[in-house]
C-alpha cells in the first residue's frame, strides 16, 4: 500500500510537470493553427503536438504521464530508468494467441495489462469472455482475433465470430482477410469479407490484418483501399503466424494508402523498444506484441523468430 | 479416348482378378466367423479380411482394384510400377490449407483428387463451395476444417462454421479442439466444443484434431475419450500448422483409447509412402497429406518440415 501511495504521488508530480511542459510548448508554437483550448483547424488526424490536440486526446496524455512515472518508479525495482519505455505501453496490444494458452496464462496477461496500461489485451475468440471479466474496471479493452490466423473462413462465419466476441466484451476486432480471394483477384469477395466484420462489430472498431508477408505490393494496396471503403479503423500487417512479420516499409506503404482516417497496426516480430520506435516512425500508431513486458522494461527479448513460432 | 478405353479394360481385368482372389481367400478362411455373402458375426469394425466384409465395403474393394490398375497403367506414363502406390490414394485426404491458396490451385487439387480417387479433398471453409462444384459427379467428398488451426474459437462459432460448410457441400468436418480448455482442465468445455460440432455436422462425419504435439500423454487420452463420447467418427493427430506432426506412437495410443468404433487419421509431416505405411501399421485408416501425388507415385518428397510450414 505504501508503494501504491508513493506511486500515486509520483504520477501526480509527473502529471503536473507534463501539463506545464504541454502548456509551454503549445503556447510557444506560434506556427500552430490554434492555441491551447481552441479548436484545431489542421484537419482530422493531421494535428500533432499542439496543446489542444493533446488535451482532447487523453490517451496520448496518459502515455506521456506513464513515461515519466515509470522511469522514476523503475528505480524501485532495480531497472535502469533510462531504458524503461513505459511510454510505449499505450501503443501496445498485449498479445497471447497460442492455441495452448491456459486460464492461468490469460490471468497473468490481464494482470500485466492492468499494471502497465497496455492499449488492449489481444486474445483468441474463445478467451474473450474470460479476459473481459479479468479486466473489469481496469479501462483496458479486450481485442479479439477473428478468422485467425488463416482468414480462410466465410464472411458470415467471420461476422458470427465477431458478434459473439463483441457480446462477450471485446471492443476491438482484429480480422484476417480472405487472402486466397485477394490472390484470385476476387476483390468483391474481399470487400464483402471486411464489410461483414465491420458491420457485425459496431460499435467495436475493426483492424484488418493483411498478412503482408504473403502479399505482393499491389495486393497490399488493394487490401488497404478496400479496408478503407469498408469502414475499418486500422489496417494491420501480420498475424504473427505467417511467413514474416511487420516491416517499416510495409507500415509506410499502408499508411500512405489509407491516409489519415485509418491507423496502422504493426505486428509480427516486434520484440524490442527499438522495433516499436521504428514502426511508430514509419506511421504505426498501434503495435501488436507478445514481448510487451520486455519492451516497456527496455530489455532485450530472447526472441523467437516468429510470434506464432512453434506455433 | 483410346487411353481411357485401355484403362477401363485394365480396370475390368484387375477387378475380375481381385474378385477371384477375394472369393478364394474368404472360401479358404475356415476360421472366419462366416462365409462369403453371410452376415459377419465378429462385431462392428472387428472383422478384417473376410469376403463378406470386403463385399460390404466397396471403398476397400476400390482400393485393391486401384492398386492393380495403377501399377499396370504406370508403365504408360514412365513411372516405375513397382514404386507406384495408388493403393494408398483411398486412404488420403488430399489437403491444401495454406491461407494464400488461389482458385487455380484449388481447381488443380480437385482435378488430382478426381484422377487419383483420393479419400477426399481437405480445404478451408471458405473454399468448400468452390471445391464441391469442382468435384460434382466425381464421388470424391469435400472435407472442411473448422476452428482451424488454433481451435481457439467458441463451440457456437465452430458449430456455425460446421453448418455452413455442410450446407456448402462438405461431408466431412475436421475440427480442432479447444486446446486451451484441455490445458486448463476444463473438460466440460472441451466436450461441449466437440459435441457442438458433431451435432451441427450431421449427417457429415467429424474428425477431431487433437494437435498431439501440444499435448501431454494424459491430455491425449482425455481428448480421445471425449471425442468418443461426443460421437465423432475419427480422432486426428495434427493440423500441420503446429509444432509437430503425426507419430506412429501417437496413432497407436489414440487407436488404443478409442477402440474399434472410431478411426484414427494421421496428419502432419506425412510425406512418403513409407510414412503412410507406418501410420497405417500403427492403426491409422486415414491420412492427411499435401504431398499426396508424390506419395501415390512413389516419389521421394522434397519435403518441407511442416505441412503448414511457412505458415
Amino acid at each position: 500500500m505504501a508503494h501504491d501511495r508513493e506511486f500515486e504521488t509520483l504520477v501526480a508530480t509527473i502529471t503536473a510537470r507534463v501539463r506545464e511542459e504541454m502548456d509551454r510548448t503549445s503556447g510557444a508554437a506560434s506556427s500552430a493553427p490554434h492555441g491551447p483550448g481552441k479548436p484545431c483547424k489542421a484537419g482530422k488526424g493531421q494535428c500533432t503536438g499542439c496543446g489542444w490536440s493533446v488535451s482532447r486526446r487523453p490517451h496520448d496524455t496518459r502515455k506521456l504521464i506513464d513515461l515519466g512515472a515509470a522511469r522514476v518508479a523503475a528505480n524501485s525495482v532495480g531497472l535502469d530508468p533510462k531504458l524503461v519505455r513505459a511510454d510505449l505501453a499505450g501503443y501496445i496490444d498485449h498479445t497471447l494467441l497460442k492455441a495452448r494458452v491456459s486460464r492461468e496464462e490469460l490471468r497473468k496477461l490481464c494482470s500485466e495489462a492492468r499494471q502497465y496500461k497496455f492499449a488492449s489485451v489481444c486474445v483468441n475468440a474463445a478467451n474473450v469472455a474470460f479476459c473481459s471479466r479479468e479486466l473489469r474496471g481496469s479501462g483496458v479493452p479486450v481485442c479479439a482475433v477473428v478468422g485467425f490466423p488463416l482468414g480462410a473462413t466465410t464472411p458470415s462465419a467471420k461476422a458470427f465470430e465477431t458478434k459473439e466476441a463483441v457480446r462477450a466484451g471485446a471492443s476491438e476486432i482484429d480480422m484476417v482477410i480472405n487472402i486466397g480471394a485477394l490472390k484470385s483477384r476476387d476483390y468483391a469477395l474481399l470487400l464483402e469479407d471486411i464489410q461483414a466484420v465491420v458491420n457485425a462489430a459496431k460499435p467495436a472498431l475493426v483492424k484488418v490484418i493483411l498478412e503482408t508477408a504473403e502479399l505482393e505490393h499491389d495486393e497490399k494496396v488493394v487490401a488497404c483501399a478496400l479496408s478503407k471503403i469498408a469502414g475499418a479503423a486500422f489496417v494491420k500487417t501480420s498475424t504473427g503466424f505467417g511467413p514474416g512479420g511487420a516491416t517499416a516499409a510495409d507500415v509506410a506503404l499502408m499508411k500512405q494508402v489509407v491516409g489519415d482516417e485509418l491507423q496502422v497496426k504493426a505486428s509480427g516480430g516486434v520484440r524490442t523498444a527499438d522495433d516499436v520506435d521504428a514502426m511508430i516512425k514509419a506511421g504505426a500508431t498501434r503495435i501488436g506484441a507478445s514481448a510487451s513486458i520486455a519492451i516497456v522494461q527496455g530489455k532485450k527479448s530472447s526472441g523467437r523468430k516468429r510470434a506464432g513460432g512453434g506455433y
